[in-house]
């Protein structure tokens, strides 16, 4: 029988697997680098629409704004080259802080990425469903449903794993590259060829005549907006543990890969916008046409280019998503492991990725999604703030890295010289974005911040309580060990009963049988032929063979709660023997098939629950199971148990001196 | 901490309360009579929707028509006197056909039963709803919510007994008799006052003049739209265990009031809409008025009487699903009870009612509402047969019981003569309305029933299955009882893992502690201090105590699956030790929080859940809990252990001839 999950996400993978899953720059773009390079259709146009107010001035002044994004983006990038080099398991800002400058900023660092990445999912594929309802109204209708979708889609390709996902998402990446490559050297000709002034194949919208001057405050608040083209060059850094070896040549040429081409198709944007006076339109009005799809037009005409160009375009935008599903997990990994998240954050899945934080991120993503009803704008001016915030940390930290490092007398100075620009240079811009943006929500995330960072550390502050909780220093006491008064519960005369009590007599000397009455209301009594039945198949037979006769107690279930009458009859036995335990025996009848769960009372199950909630350390519950289709040796699915086969069994521990062990065993 | 159930339902109730919960017959009107009460609502409507081709003179053939209906409720009424009598336990048509026609009689008696009563809640409610929306035309887009909020408020008020669900409904139920029966004596006097022709406060709408002739057929087709008048009737006799002692008389007051309220009411409404000339108008158009509305107006005008009078009307109709939230339970009780339907039917619920039947019922109504949308108006011909069939085989059942009594020797022709008669006129007015209503639905429950009857005979044998499957005629066999070897599952050195192993060393000579490798994914290894402490913690005290020392086996969870590497261990030693049974023992940190749930990775639960479920009868799981909030003593919520305190814990077992039996344990 082939499982649904096995269908949908493939086989599951064994530990030994893990090197074959690993990528390399081919997968780390599409995996890593959408994000990055998706930033491309909007860094420009954010900028564009600040300077519209300018008219047919602002793409002229484009330069002036995207000019010193493209310097940031060459500091970041040879910021995040040595960051690589230096941390080649894991060089993300949560990882360099911690490391550098203490576990109080790394959990900020960690906190402003995981804000990040969530919002990034909610943002980018909602972001990608507008421009594809943009570009086909008839899908209008549809924007939620589309983005949960996408958002679906790309959730289970990362539970696959992130080599699947790095594969097939290759495909629109790659043709994205390609097309806009296309568009831009063609445009660039023209332009060149017509003198500066090139002829628009289709002409974009005339722009209104200037009627503002240009300010500083003007081109800062663009700077700001244009920022947003930057978010993503992180990813790689963060994203280390997912490169085969050696993973330093792998992310190296990943970075590599995305901020060049990033950086080209800005500048080259940046150049026609200029030359074909391209502006930034009202997206709020009928008609409207992003910045990208008015260049392309201008440039190739909408012929096949065109379409191929934009189709790609909204496929990179919509799948940019997969750069938070790569890094969100394993720094949720990270975190989980140093004890501030929740374990189960640590913990490799089904395809040895880190499932828990996937489904995390697709969940949180997705409430995000239908409470904004899949149009998320209004979140765009959070989550510039986080990107910032890590860069600016993690450069802040490489650059304390390269101080210790110089003091042991090792020749950093140029390392030093670029994190210490680079953490300059993003901090200015941190700024410039927390004052440009604050009001328009900006606020909110540094509201958020603190809060998860407190989360974090009161999560880390239960995790050492429970360690110094069952904390053991001394060993093993077993002085006074003695086995277990041992009651087993008894429903009817029956193989279960049977099997569960000649276990018992094997465990301890004291053995009670326990049935309940009117456990299921006051007209069922008790088994009257029970107590008959005992003394016939139990007592006699126990006597028989030297045991103890085991008694039956039968005790009254007055409240139909079947776990009450059993702890009550725990608690005196404990009072009156405090220096032995209590073993409850529980025999229960496996359901091998859906139907038996609505045909049977779940008893046992519900006994085992209310003795273990309820009990204390010195009662234990065993279930001792019984099947109603013959399952006499332990199998295992063969997927599970691997391929060795059988194993000889580890040799059993020999008593050697038998007689003294057996003076120490009690007999009440 | 009250809890919302207590809260919802009440404090838990105990067995010895039983009694006190039961009723008499003034809550049994309301409990049980509501459907039958409501009943005088819709079938003289029926059946002068059915004469409306007549015109005018319909409301004058309505005598010829409701008189064989009221001889005939005469007729059932003493029928189930008698059948209260001889079965004062519950003379329902399931046990009175199994005890008299046999099983499969009763199972169809059964079928038909319970589709009658989910159908009647749904019915009940939506036609309630119905009435209510045509009185208050502001509710229309209310309907479904309307619906399902009475379904829920009749379930809670069921759910916290019959007896609360009495008492409250008491209330609507007899201002509905006393104001009804104002309207019917009021209108009487004036129809005698009048000459036969009485003047109409407010007139009833006036009716077309006749274009057709009366015929037989029609006659006998509002004969059987106006025997829902009936339905109802039989729920007493259905009910009988909700009475109080002595349950006969109770019973037969409380079938008295319904059968004598209800024929008055259909005497008087018939002879008022023949004085008054009222007929039944057109549900589907605009300025519908139900019949009793039209005749309260006509009688005593649209003052205070009226309002009160139609207001208590909409309360009945939409409560008369309360008859089904008594009886449904009970019959699924007793047909569990004989195996034919799962064992929790049978179960006594927090209230001491059975709470699975009512969930049930109230699911299932539920599903049906919201599939019809709340006008379920489709659904009534469906239902009519189900009440018939079981009128029919009770009075069958009776004839024959009354029969086997005539054998010996007792003077029962009287008995027999009136169910004889019950049996002959009911199954006639089946038959009449089978031919009448097949087209319109009646062959859908005529299909379902087999169905149900297959279903419930399934049932019957699986449970026989798993009798014969467990049953054990042989007394216990102790012969080559050893103890089993233990395993205990080690995630690291603590206080658990100190637990476990010191109960374990108690249990059996053979214990090997089992650590499982790359449990978390492929980058955790396993606990390489946990080898050194071992020897130092575990196995160095258990050789100075006499105890053989465990040995630590590490196993590589390759699919990182927490018990399959387990099994296969468990698999090997099984293998090698054919005589030997396997105990694991699995340590686990209770949950005292919700939030834990969340924190850790419930690994001991997933443990045992795998190895029960692959495992096999000679594998037992104990579980061995730690509290990390101090819990010495197992101390059962106060309510559910009842006030008798402390009683003396029995007597354990003393071994007579301890050398004897410790010879027999085995030692490997």
């Amino acid at each position: 029988m082939i499982r649904l999950r096995d269908l949908l996400l493939g086989r599951r993978l064994a530990n030994r697997e893990q090197a074959e899953r690993k990528i390399g720059a081919w997968e780390g773009v599409p995996a890593m680098g959408l994000d990055g390079l998706g930033s491309s259709a909007y860094g420009p146009e954010a900028a564009l629409a600040v300077l519209a107010v300018l008219g047919a001035a602002g793409p002229k002044h484009l330069g002036a704004v995207m000019t010193p994004i493209v310097l940031l983006l060459a500091v970041l990038f040879a910021s995040y080259w040595q960051t690589i080099r230096a941390y080649p398991n894991n060089g993300g800002a949560y990882i360099v802080s911690r490391e550098n400058l203490g576990t109080s900023a790394g959990l900020l660092a960690a906190a402003a990425l995981m804000i990040d990445y969530v919002l990034n999912v909610a943002v980018g594929i909602s972001a990608g469903v507008g421009a594809l309802v943009s570009a086909v109204p008839a899908l209008h209708p549809y924007i939620l449903p589309l983005c949960l979708a996408i958002l679906a889609f790309v959730t289970v390709m990362n539970l696959r794993g992130t080599l699947d996902a790095g594969r097939l998402f290759a495909v629109p990446t790659y043709l994205f590259v390609a097309s806009f490559g296309l568009v831009l050297v063609l445009g660039v000709w023209k332009t060149v060829t017509g003198g500066g002034h090139p002829h628009a194949a289709v002409a974009p919208p005339a722009l209104h005549a200037t009627t503002q001057a240009v300010s500083l405050w003007l081109l800062l608040r663009a700077f700001a907006a244009g920022c947003t083209a930057m978010t993503g060059v992180e990813a790689v850094s963060n994203g280390m543990s997912a490169f085969r070896d050696p993973p330093v040549r792998h992310g190296h040429r990943t970075l590599a890969a995305i901020v060049i081409i990033l950086g080209l198709l800005l500048v080259g944007i940046s150049l026609l916008a200029h030359a074909y006076g391209i502006g930034a339109m009202d997206q709020t009005k009928d008609g409207y046409r992003s910045v990208l799809s008015q260049l392309a037009a201008a440039v190739a005409g909408e012929g096949v280019l065109y379409y191929v160009a934009i189709a790609s375009l909204l496929a990179v935008l919509s799948l940019s998503a997969n750069t938070s599903f790569v890094d969100f997990p394993r720094l949720c990994r990270l975190v989980a492991s140093d004890g501030f998240l929740p374990k189960p954050f640590a913990i490799a899945g089904h395809r040895l990725v880190f499932s828990i934080g996937i489904a995390y991120l697709a969940v949180t993503a997705g409430v995000l999604l239908v409470a904004f009803g899949g149009i998320t704008d209004h979140l765009i001016p959070l989550f510039a703030i986080g990107a910032f915030l890590t860069f600016t940390m993690s450069q802040a930290g490489m650059v304390v890295h390269w101080r210790r490092k110089k003091r042991t007398g090792e020749r950093v100075w140029l390392h030093l010289a670029i994190n210490g620009v680079g953490a300059v240079t993003t901090g200015v811009a941190l700024l410039v974005i927390v004052v440009a943006k604050f009001a328009e929500g900006a606020w909110i995330t540094m509201l958020v911040i603190p809060l998860v960072i407190v989360l974090l550390k009161s999560i880390r502050r239960y995790y050492l309580r429970v360690e110094q909780k069952v904390h053991d220093p001394t060993p093993l006491s077993l002085d006074s060990a003695k086995p277990p008064i041992v009651l087993v519960a008894i429903e009817d005369w029956n193989l279960l009963a049977d099997h569960a009590l000649t276990l018992a007599l094997t465990l301890s000397p004291q053995v009670l049988g326990v049935h309940l009455a009117e456990l299921g209301g006051p007209d069922e009594g008790y088994n009257q032929k029970l107590q008959e039945r005992w003394e016939r198949n139990v007592a006699v037979p126990a006597r028989a063979a030297g045991f103890p006769a085991p008694r039956l107690v039968v005790l009254q279930a007055e409240y139909r709660a079947i776990h009450a009458p059993v702890l009550q009859l725990v608690r005196e036995l404990e009072l009156q023997h405090p220096d032995r335990s209590v073993a409850v025996l529980i025999p229960e009848l496996m359901k091998q098939h859906w139907y038996q769960k609505l045909l049977h009372t779940h008893r046992a199950r519900r006994l085992r629950r209310g003795l273990l909630k309820h009990g204390g350390t010195r009662l234990t519950v065993m279930s001792v199971p019984w099947y109603l289709e013959a399952r006499t040796l332990a199998v295992a699915p063969q997927e599970e148990v691997g391929e060795e086969g059988v194993k000889k069994a580890p040799d059993l521990p020999v008593a050697e001196d038998e007689s003294r062990r057996e003076k120490d065993r009690v007999v009440v």
